[in-house]
């Protein structure tokens, strides 16, 4: 099986423009199959209050009314997506930039919980395999911003992380994919105040002795979590660092690699 | 050879969201390869209002400085793109969207005018024809946003109608190509008061007659120029029409149609 690389950044790398340059550049240079999934940062609230519209987040999850939808699929699927293949293209990087619509590529259904409405919010359905591995096997680089649809026409504002996650999961069938979360510190720590404490690998035994002797910052656990979810639904590896050390992660000499038993 | 059908809407469709829905369901009922190129309509200009980003044209072209970019790339390749694509695939119509940055669909550079300074808009250099070529024989419709890319990083506005003739020109090596531009009268008229009065089909020849005996309204001219440019360039039929008459444009019962001698 060939190996795909699915990287997710994050906020921090895409608000700040020279870090997204020097982000791609690196990102250009990966050797083999890959796919870039990128969340939003600051701009869609930024747009949001230029134009008036208010934004409501409850435990970090944006709701998402209509005109919401509107400014998120303009900043995500237009703005950010097309200036990232711009410029990967630039570094001979042969990007596509998708939206989870394009090719119906991720389906998604509007999220239903019973207390909080979060309006045009998408839960992830179904990942498109056939057309994103056709892309991959013509040399193409995905770029995949995080605005799903119901199938009906309806857009939907999905989780980036989410997005990440369920593409690793399916590609998982057809290659050896190697999930990369980027996110500001530079691993998983032994200690949260020590950038340097970093835990190198974390398999399922070592993650339960870790959280028993309560080493591991409560914090990651949901990643964590998520992570050795992904491991079980097909993914080899998922790596969690900082995207300025994206070709340590993949070596595998920065960064926290969470790996099968 | 197979036929593709290269349409192209503008902003009398797009603006309206019953029309725009209704051409959508007549489009995903074209049989065969289709790609659709869409322009921008209102929407971009009414953003740039709420933005307090001023406007300038000059004659009827948009001059693009860093700010308008950022508002077309967010409403043509996001917002309207995308809109579009959802509804297509509620049509059961397996759309992808792209702009021209996407696989480097459509490549251009920043244009040269010895007077006007357009700021970041392209003129087409290139179209990437086996990307496009793939995405067809895969039964993928494509719907294009107006957006190019200069390949050093830089996205440029590039005006729809171009898009349309150039890539139909581009693909015309491939397929037989039918380039339909919708646009607000029922084809080319004998008189240009009555929406009744059109001429169904015309050849360079009967073109030279037409313009001899003064029938053709001027502003017509242009776009006529054009069409028979296209030919010249591997089209094989050029379509004038109502974008509401779709059906009736690809059988020839409605619409002028500028074919060769």
């Amino acid at each position: 099986m060939d190996t795909l690389f699915v990287i997710k950044i994050g906020g921090n790398i895409i608000d700040d423009e020279a870090k997204l340059s020097s982000f791609l550049e690196a990102f250009a240079a990966v050797k083999g199959k890959k796919i870039l999934v990128h969340g939003g940062g600051k701009l869609a609230t930024k747009l949001a209050g230029q134009l008036g519209v208010e934004q409501q987040m409850i435990d970090g999850r944006r709701i998402t009314d209509a005109e919401t939808l509107k400014i998120v699929t303009m900043v995500y699927a237009g703005y950010i997506n097309k200036n990232i293949v711009a410029k990967l293209q630039a570094y001979q990087c042969n990007a596509i930039g998708l939206c989870g619509a394009d090719g119906n590529v991720i389906k998604a259904h509007k999220r239903v919980h019973p207390t909080i409405d979060y309006g045009f919010v998408g839960d992830v359905d179904a990942v498109n395999v056939p057309l994103l591995q056709s892309l991959l096997e013509q040399d193409n680089t995905i770029v995949l911003a995080p605005i799903t649809q119901d199938g009906n026409g309806q857009l939907l504002n999905t989780n980036a992380d989410t997005i990440a996650q369920e593409t690793a999961k399916a590609l998982g069938a057809v290659y050896n994919v190697q999930l990369i979360y980027s996110f500001e510190k530079s691993g998983v720590l032994m200690n949260a105040e020590d950038d340097a404490s970093i835990i190198p690998q974390i398999n399922s035994t070592s993650y339960k002795e870790l959280k028993d002797q309560q080493i591991i910052f409560a914090g990651m656990i949901p990643k964590l979590d998520n992570a050795f979810a992904a491991l079980q639904s097909g993914v080899a590896k998922v790596i969690i660092g900082k995207a300025e050390e994206l070709h340590s992660l993949i070596t595998g000499s920065a960064g926290t690699s969470i790996v099968h038993d």
